[in-house]
Parts: C-alpha cells; sequence; structure tokens
C-alpha cells in the first residue's frame, strides 16, 4: 500500500546561540577546550570519556560536564579518575543548553582546567540541535545500532567533527558495513574524522587521543 | 574528587492529555488497539514490528503510525508488508505528541483497522512524557545497550507494559545480566512483562505474540 506523509513542524531550537557564544568566548578567555559528546543511551559515552581521562589525567587538568535526565551513576564512575564531574540532571528534559552549560562553568576554576568534556544526554535527536558553546562536537555511533543511523538522524552527524565508531570488538557479529561508512558520512559532512574503535578494548583509540592532542596544541 | 549536583528543572510537558484521551476515546468507539513502541536507534523497533506484522497480517488489519525525525525509509520497509503506512515527519523534534498522532488517525478508516502500531521516535528520554492515547506501551531495550538503563532513563520502563530485551542472539558478547535484569524492571514496575527475544532470529517472539492476541481478545 501507499506512504502518506504529514509532516509536523515544531520550532525546538530557542534562543540558545548567543549563550553558547558568551560561553565559547568564556573559555577561550581561559585557554579552556571544550568537547561535546553526544550519542544515543548505551553507545559507549562514559567509557569514552573514563578511558581518555586515564590516558590525559597527568597532562591535562580535566573536568566532565555529565548531563543525566535523572541522578546517576556517571558521575560517580568518572570521579574515581579524580577530575572533578558536575552532573547536571535535567529532571526528564532531553537535552542541554547552553544556559545550563554555563551553570556548570561558572562551579569552574576555569584558570585551572585545560579540557572539558560535556557527557550529551543519550540520544540522537534533539541533542544536536542545541549549541553549548563547546568548540568540538565528537558523535559516538556503535556498532550494534546499525550503520543506516546517519540517514535517521542526520543533524547529529552533519554537526560532527569526529564520528566515533564504538564496540568494533563485535563487529563480527552485526551487519554494519565499516567500508562504506566512511562514505556515508563524508557524504553529508565532508571534514568528519572518523574513527572506529573500541573503548572497550582500546582498539583504535590512539587516533582520537591524537585527535585531542593536535586540537589542544 | 566530589561529584557537585545541580538540577535544572524544565517543563517538557504540554497540555497532551487532553488530546490523549479523546485519541483512546475514539479507538475505543471503533474497537482498534493501539500500542505504542518506543526504544532508543537502532534497538530494533522496526525489526520488531515489521515481524509482527507477517505473523499476524492474515488475522488483524494493521496499520504502523511511524514516528521519524527525518524521511526515513522505515515506512517503505514496513508497507512492503502490505499494511498502511502513515509517516509523521517532525522535522526534527524529539517527540510525538497526541495532537500529532490525531491528524495520523484521521487519515485512517478505523473501522477497518484491528490494530495500530505507533513506532516511536529513537530515543528514552523525552518520548515516554508524551501520552498519546495508546493503551499499551511496549519499550524495546537491547542487550548492546547495557542492563543499566532502566536507571539511567526511568520513566520510559515505569511506564511500559511490557519490555521487550532484543538482541538476545548476541549475549554472549556483552555485559547484559539477563538473571538480574527482570529484578530490576519489577523493582520500578511490577506489572510489567519482559520479554527476551531476538526479532532477527525469532527467538522469544512468541510469548510477544501471545501477548497481543491476549491484549486484542
Amino acid at each position: 500500500m501507499a506512504v502518506r506523509t504529514l509532516t509536523v513542524k515544531e520550532n525546538i531550537l530557542g534562543a540558545n546561540n548567543e549563550k553558547a557564544e558568551e560561553n565559547r568566548k568564556l573559555l577561550d578567555s581561559h585557554h579552556v577546550l571544550m568537547i561535546n559528546v553526544m550519542s544515543s543511551s548505551g553507545s559507549g559515552k562514559t567509557s569514552l570519556i573514563t578511558r581518555t581521562i586515564q590516558q590525559f589525567r597527568d597532562k591535562y587538568r580535566i573536568a566532565v560536564i555529565e548531563g543525566n535526565v535523572s541522578p546517576s551513576i556517571d558521575a560517580e564512575k568518572i570521579t574515581q579518575n579524580n577530575v572533578l564531574a558536575i552532573q547536571l540532571n535535567t529532571s526528564g528534559g532531553c537535552h542541554l543548553d547552553a544556559q545550563m552549560i554555563r551553570k556548570a562553568l561558572d562551579t569552574l576554576d576555569l584558570d585551572r582546567t585545560d579540557l572539558i568534556f560535556i557527557e550529551n544526554i543519550g540520544n540522537l535527536v534533539c541533542t544536536a540541535d542545541f549549541d553549548l558553546g563547546a568548540h568540538k562536537n565528537a558523535v559516538i555511533l556503535s556498532i550494534p545500532e546499525g550503520d543506516d543511523k546517519p540517514y535517521k538522524y542526520p543533524v547529529m552527524f552533519v554537526e560532527a567533527d569526529v564520528v566515533l565508531v564504538n564496540k568494533v570488538d563485535v563487529r563480527a557479529h552485526f551487519d554494519f558495513n565499516l567500508d562504506t561508512f566512511p562514505g556515508i558520512i563524508s557524504g553529508m559532512n565532508p571534514s568528519a574524522r572518523i574513527y572506529p574503535i573500541s573503548a572497550k578494548t582500546g582498539e583504535g583509540m590512539d587516533r582520537w587521543f591524537s585527535w585531542i592532542d593536535e586540537t589542544l596544541n
């Protein structure tokens, strides 16, 4: 039978951009790099950030802003690595905005911080629409989610500086085509870096670490 | 170091409930059952619905309302099974609401429909907050996402009538504990049915099919 398409327009973008620009200027004035890490739930944001902290904690002063819809164990996991974690609880809200990030930044000593990770709320839909004032966007897509996700959730991938394809350690068990995937991303976002990784085993993480080093220096 | 918690309250719930109740009454007056299928992206909503249609297409008259943030191939996949698929494109919006569903229902011949599936937008956060007028909520969590997700995204699981644990065919490769998981769900939602399934291989799907049969009759 036929497909009927109804378009339901909805303005979900607030007057958020000005605040985001303020955040970026504030960070620049203190020489702080902020990276916004986005993905669906369960793709590996916490694992990625934890591994990255372990790599860099003796080299850079790191803080993490954790977005959560409810009180979570992520912040405790992160602080086991001896960095400051600020938990932003949205009380059910599906995204962070620049104003929330500003509140978190105001609690940090930015002169003693080199690198801030935002662990965004776990979904591929609304998070990408809100500029938070980060300098870079890192998007994680994990192998079990499927290689068609950039078509279904394009905004996230169009705005990514880095696309991390996580859980490559289980690639033998899923249909995700790692050969054609870079072409899909390049088609919508030619400048995006694409790094297949396993935050669990450490496979491929060196390229991600090098990218952070380059971006910070 | 310490964890600092900032609470950012946000009212994301609109005056949606009245419309949802109207939808439910409309469906009841035509003896139609509507099931709202929710999950993160890539958990297997389309596969579940496709398999279920294949099971029941000679027994029930089925329609599918597809929520998408951008034009998608899901509706085409569904219509290959000879049922009517209505695509609701939210233009980036992260959730469906009762008013959008009403527009879709108005395009259907409800006297010639027994069962409607809503394939909700792929995320675990904001979709559950909006009553769409469905009679039942089915939530899919897939093995690769991890068994901690009910703690992180509780609303979705508290409101589920059925929790489908999908992709059990790859359970050997992930840490998901299928023995303790039912206890986690029962703790927050004692009446929820919990069905481990593989929409890919068909494993465990008979209990889901039986539940639909019972609910319809």
